[in-house]
């Protein structure tokens, strides 16, 4: 359909009783999309379109290597799926995902201002369905362009966000540039997306001498700023308002303005040359969130599966007494079992209450105030690639800012 | 050990070099409880005890009925456990509970102030003990009560506070008096401790026109303002704060200022003779946290065991589309499977992504803005009183204002 035009073409088209005139960006078989003169792409399907005429063949989106201003680092986006890449199919009204992380790019050409960039599709799925083995194909890729002197920046569905940029923080020890991530509440393509503001600033953090992994997301509902957030202390705390990301029990690590200004404090600087990258995850790990009148088979079911459990606890980090038993018998057994709070905010404190000096007495490790997904990341991780025993000692200690061991509430 | 003294003798005790004096208020055969002239309750235990002289016999703590003042309503506070009836063990350090509820009475005398103020110890567990069991007996206790006209305060455990007190929303229809929980975060002889305002303030809206079940905790960290929350819509959001109480996707009901004035909007008003008391809670229904690497043989287990279950799924509410065709299979065959979501904040909406129409097609229910744990004590009251086509049409529907049935977001 429509293979007369091509991306870059300024075209007027008829679509739904609307006469709209834009810049093809990309099209498939069944819609294409075009950005709009007020800057907001659409999507639009062919089987509503009336008529279409090409208005100026090939506008150039893409900027010469003159126009590009200032002296940005070469930047890699790496696109894994997610709302940040998707496009509403207004047949349905679902969200779809883009076929081509290159559109992205193309879809934005302020981006090629900030510097060399360059995007690739690494894989295309939703965030729901990530898992420890696309973590270990991200970490490699991720690894192997920070080597090439890149920063990286990882479009990514927010649903499970931080438990990826987690994952790469623990798995990149000390990366030599920065690690950001990014997504988007809304599809790119609707006026309300949150998509490209993300993205400008995402990269520019990657430009940075930040040393760390961080999500960058939008700080408020409106569009003035954004906030960067350490990859180990980030949840996603709202289901659809684009100031969904909190970091809980950290400060961010800082804002970046509507100008892109990025204001950073408290941070890791890039070390050079001690880069280690970790190849391993554990899948035999397990998150469990306790709550009353959870039958014990449960449990226990978690801990038959897994070599290591973390559970998400009632308060300072408590469950039914009717467990310790069974809990101590099998830590004796070998297993790990770890303690967080399902309230996230504060810090577990097995010391306060009898059922806590139980569980300690049962070898139940406390986790202070690491998240109870981070833990489960953590977990994996230090399974992944080192024995037990170390794991048990590792786990209790702050290895990437997961945990501020000083915290005591 | 003691017996010549009586609660209510004003005693002088040196205690750890120190030379204390206050009125006695309990007393058990390690420690005894005694009230410092600044207000305070200390807990002493008798192996630090150098000295101890009767100042004066039986200071009376309980005032007469002429020095009760107002005309509060009659109000029940019912003991079940918790921080708020326990004490610092000081040779530990550890939190252990009170022997006997009606201490937490003597021990305060304001409360008589405010009315006819009776107290009983239901049980005495730690509330992360707390199942389907407890609050069968709780409800029933509390029905009770009102029936004889009284206004009820639930002491409880902060821990799983907000389960007990949705349990009650639904097990009790329309109560014609108001039914508070409330608890503390600092055990009731510490000189922090939060459990007397809170203990005050919730008397105070027992003796109120609420026809609803509340739960009345600390609003900020300073002794200032106590806020009223709905039982259905509140959750503990930190391990420690006093404030540790948070109202989820709603607004709180009303605040109570430090001079004890209730200050209530939008509030359910009690009416009379349409009080009904549901006598059953089902035991086979389950709550998970969905995780990105989760085991499909683990969400199965909690289908296998159960006869409906409630998912705490990613953003608008997802799982790992690997897991629809056995979620499909499940539902197919009669049970009962509904989404929530684990970022707390916000609404399920399955109608955004693939993923989410999927679940729709396989029979799962979105439950909007309502609460993961709130949803699990729902089904286990709906699948208790209901049969399965019933429960499955009222999960959806608001019954206690646990659901914003507009809100889409």
């Amino acid at each position: 359909m429509f293979e007369n035009i091509k991306p870059g073409d300024e075209i007027e088209v008829r679509w739904k009783y609307q006469l709209l005139n834009g810049i093809l960006i990309s099209k498939n078989h069944d819609f294409m999309i075009i950005k709009l003169k007020n800057g907001y792409n659409l999507a639009i399907d062919y089987s509503h379109i009336q008529s279409l005429n090409v208005i100026s063949e090939n506008k150039p989106l893409k900027l010469t290597r003159e126009e590009i201003r200032g002296s940005g680092k070469k930047v890699t986006i790496i696109g894994t799926g997610g709302t940040i890449a998707s496009y509403v199919d207004y047949s349905t009204g679902a969200v779809k995902p883009l076929e081509n992380a290159q559109d992205v790019l193309y879809a934005e050409p302020d981006l090629l201002k900030l510097g060399d960039i360059d995007a690739e599709v690494l894989f295309n799925i939703f965030s729901e369905d990530m898992n420890q083995k696309y973590w270990k194909i991200l970490a490699k890729k991720v690894y192997e362009k920070i080597s090439e002197g890149n920063g990286v920046v990882v479009a990514h569905g927010t649903d499970t966000m931080s438990f990826s940029a987690s994952a790469l923080s623990f798995l990149i020890e000390n990366p030599s540039a920065p690690i950001i991530f990014t997504g988007s509440q809304r599809s790119s393509d609707r006026p309300s997306s949150d998509a490209y503001f993300n993205l400008l600033g995402a990269v520019k953090v990657a430009q940075s001498d930040l040393g760390e992994v961080a999500v960058v997301m939008h700080s408020s509902m409106n569009d003035d700023y954004l906030s960067i957030h350490r990859a180990v202390k980030v949840r996603k705390m709202h289901t659809s308002r684009r100031d969904a990301f909190k970091s809980i029990n950290a400060e961010i690590i800082g804002t970046i303005s509507k100008d892109l200004d990025v204001n950073m404090q408290d941070y890791k600087k890039v070390k050079k040359d001690e880069m280690h990258l970790y190849e391993n995850l554990s899948e035999k790990v397990g998150l469990v969130y306790y709550y009353p009148g959870m039958e014990k088979e449960l449990l226990l079911k978690f801990l038959d599966r897994n070599d290591g459990l973390i559970i998400a606890g009632t308060g300072l980090g408590h469950i039914s007494n009717d467990y310790i038993e069974d809990i101590k018998n099998i830590i004796d057994e070998g297993k790990i079992i770890a303690m967080t709070s399902q309230c996230l905010y504060g810090s577990v404190n097995l010391n306060v209450y009898s059922t806590g000096r139980r569980l300690i007495e049962a070898g139940v490790i406390p986790l202070g105030d690491m998240l109870p997904e981070v833990a489960y990341i953590k977990l994996s991780f230090l399974l992944g690639n080192f024995g037990q025993d170390d794991a048990k000692v590792l786990l209790a200690k702050n290895l990437r800012g997961e945990l501020n061991e000083r915290r005591k509430e």
